[in-house]
């Protein structure tokens, strides 16, 4: 049996704690797996260098942050294998290229284009825990590349793909995935089991556990993610591919995503090449758009709404007061949250997105935009109802139980 | 004009300082010389990344601190990157391994083999400033490797050897060699230029302005040294091969070593393999024996007498008192210093040595033990007289002239 542990920078934080990931190394390997350990840097080390580098200008290259950045990883798997060496473990430490993670050429944000295990497998073979600085690589020029923050996932996911590893544990500080974060409904239960695409809907709705492209990349791999916490031996939550009794349950967990604005454009002359331009116009300014919702138009014309991260907000007000043609009104609202419902089970089961209407309207809520997917259900309401949306949901679908 | 500048800890301690040397290099990329720049950690980075090893060992594996400590080099570089950057001056930041420096596999004190300096020649080309990481490279593995403490000295006369350069700047907080420490004697004076042989022994002899495996190396590639302080524009020294101009200096400096203490046997059997045997014995244990002294023996028998580090004398006092055939009694002193008087004229004029002596005599110094080379005089003597020695000698000698 082969294990890919993934820590993140919380897990590492101090020397202590390193010494506690040695530990929990140990043991698996002394159960008798073969270990693969892929760390983060030690937490507020990133955050450090990050800050070191503003210093200079607040834009610095992305091909020298590549190189300041990957230090930190570095350092924690030097350390780690220090750590299991002087337990009596065999171990060696790798860099992401010494690892044989080839990248494409994207500083800062670089994608994994190949990996050649040749190097882990022989230090495997020959009984070592190997132990992999996340978050990197290096491109076909040599340069190191970064992965992007949380990038120490992907390594760990992709590094369990090309290893065929049986499965890969994401250690952290939270014990796996809850139907509704415990702080704001202390009866959130915790899931035992997961499917990708609901991981997927929970993680780019804010459930902060697992980034979200190594679910993909997971998922695409068809590799058994289980996530938990470094700090108890808590069973976790196992991420897999949907099975038959998963189907069994109707929905999986609520989130709540504070960080919203809206955007409501009125009267948006409904004719091909409009929705292109605004778009296009928030993307050349990097503004991330969120939700797009659009009706069919009367008239000749409709009413197009969007939401984008609070911190972009502004940004897009201005680009949309710029916009002199084809548009006869629009609002912003930055008081805004988003809740939504998720799990696959909806998919075949009629009701799960009236339930949630009904529960909102109960509550004296009112659902100013939605958007549904095959299993998730999104609404924007007011950001002053956000948590009492959350517990009526979590209760409605009865999730506590 | 292609020059190699070699940045130390304390001269990029802080952002400041790294700023500072953006500056430097900045004006002497504008004066019109390509310039590629070798920097060492930021001070205090090595001792906290060793500390952190040393949690959890007192010995960690060499090959996993090589790549813990080179980690730190690198954080440099990006930096200074980033910061000439942030001035306009295109910049690059390589690592040991991108700028092409393969060592022996001897982790924590490899030796450069081979340099290829393809990719840093691309980037002098298209008129970018070089920044590489110094005191690391990889070995044929591909593993990381550092070349021991001050290695970054090593690296920049490497790379200016393999670059071809008309000059390799080491920048410290020192402004040059002195004709002793002017700590000691006020009126010690700055020299403009010393030969290769000369700082050999003055480096050896504890003048840490220079690492003594890069003074060689230099000699050895030819490579023109410049010491300099980065913290002022005064003039430094240049270290270069012997000129006719030099050989009218007798003597370019006297230096003191504290860091001394005495062994003595006497009544050695004076047969082959005794002295083998001896020194074997203390090798074995990684002591680090500095003078060696022994006079052709009387009765079969002789007195034979070393110098070790003060903090390797009771190591070498329990081997010698282990030591059970062959000598008859052994004494030890741990408050003892070396005086040394260096010079290449020495070589060709007699009675250098003679002044030593008659100097101490004068101060009523006693000499417990004398060793000379071809450029140098030493002498061990109490290390109480230890300063009063050196203001003698620096008087002798004429140095303050």
């Amino acid at each position: 049996m082969l294990v890919v542990h993934k820590y993140g920078g919380t897990s590492v934080g101090n020397l202590d704690r390193i010494e506690n990931v040695a530990n929990r190394v140990a043991k698996a390997k002394k159960a008798g797996s073969d270990v693969v350990v892929v760390v983060s840097a030690m937490s507020g080390e990133t955050n450090k260098l990050v800050g070191y580098a503003e210093h200079f200008t607040s834009t610095p290259a992305k091909k020298e942050m590549d190189m300041l950045l990957s230090s930190g990883e570095r350092v924690t798997a030097a350390l780690l294998s220090i750590a299991l060496q002087s337990q009596g473990v065999d171990a060696v430490a790798m860099s992401g290229r010494q690892a044989g993670i080839v990248t494409d050429n994207r500083h800062t944000y670089a994608r994994i284009e190949s990996i050649d295990p040749t190097a882990m497998q022989e230090a495997i073979n020959a009984g070592k825990v190997v132990i992999v600085a996340g978050f990197q690589g290096i491109n076909k020029d040599g340069s190191v590349t970064t992965l992007g923050r949380g990038g120490s996932d992907l390594s760990a996911v992709a590094l369990a793909g090309a290893l065929q590893a049986d499965q890969c544990e994401i250690y952290s500080d939270v014990d796996g995935i809850y139907t509704t974060d415990p702080r704001i409904e202390p009866n959130a239960k915790k899931l035992d089991t997961i499917s990708y695409d609901e991981m997927l809907e929970l993680s780019s709705l804010g459930a902060k556990v697992l980034q979200n492209r190594s679910v993909e990349l997971a998922k695409k791999l068809n590799v058994k993610l289980y996530a938990k916490s470094s700090f108890s031996d808590n069973e976790g939550t196992l991420i897999i591919k949907e099975s038959n009794s998963m189907e069994e349950v109707l929905v999986s967990g609520v989130v709540l995503d504070r960080n919203q604005a809206r955007v409501t454009l009125r009267g948006v002359s409904d004719r091909p090449g409009i929705a292109a331009e605004i778009f296009t116009k928030l993307a050349d300014a990097n503004i991330n758009v969120d939700m797009i919702i659009q009706n069919v138009g009367t008239d000749g014309a409709t009413n197009l709404g969007f939401t984008v991260p609070q911190s972009e907000h502004l940004n897009a007000r201005k680009i949309m007061e710029g916009f002199d043609h084809d548009i006869e009104g629009m609002d912003f609202d930055e008081h805004v949250c988003k809740v939504s419902v998720v799990g696959v089970g909806m998919k075949s089961h009629s009701g799960v997105a009236a339930t949630a209407f009904t529960t909102l309207a109960k509550s004296n809520i009112n659902i100013e935009m939605i958007s549904t997917s095959e299993i998730k259900v999104s609404m924007v309401i007011n950001d002053k109802y956000g948590e009492l949306a959350i517990r009526a949901l979590h209760e409605a679908y009865g999730l506590d139980q």
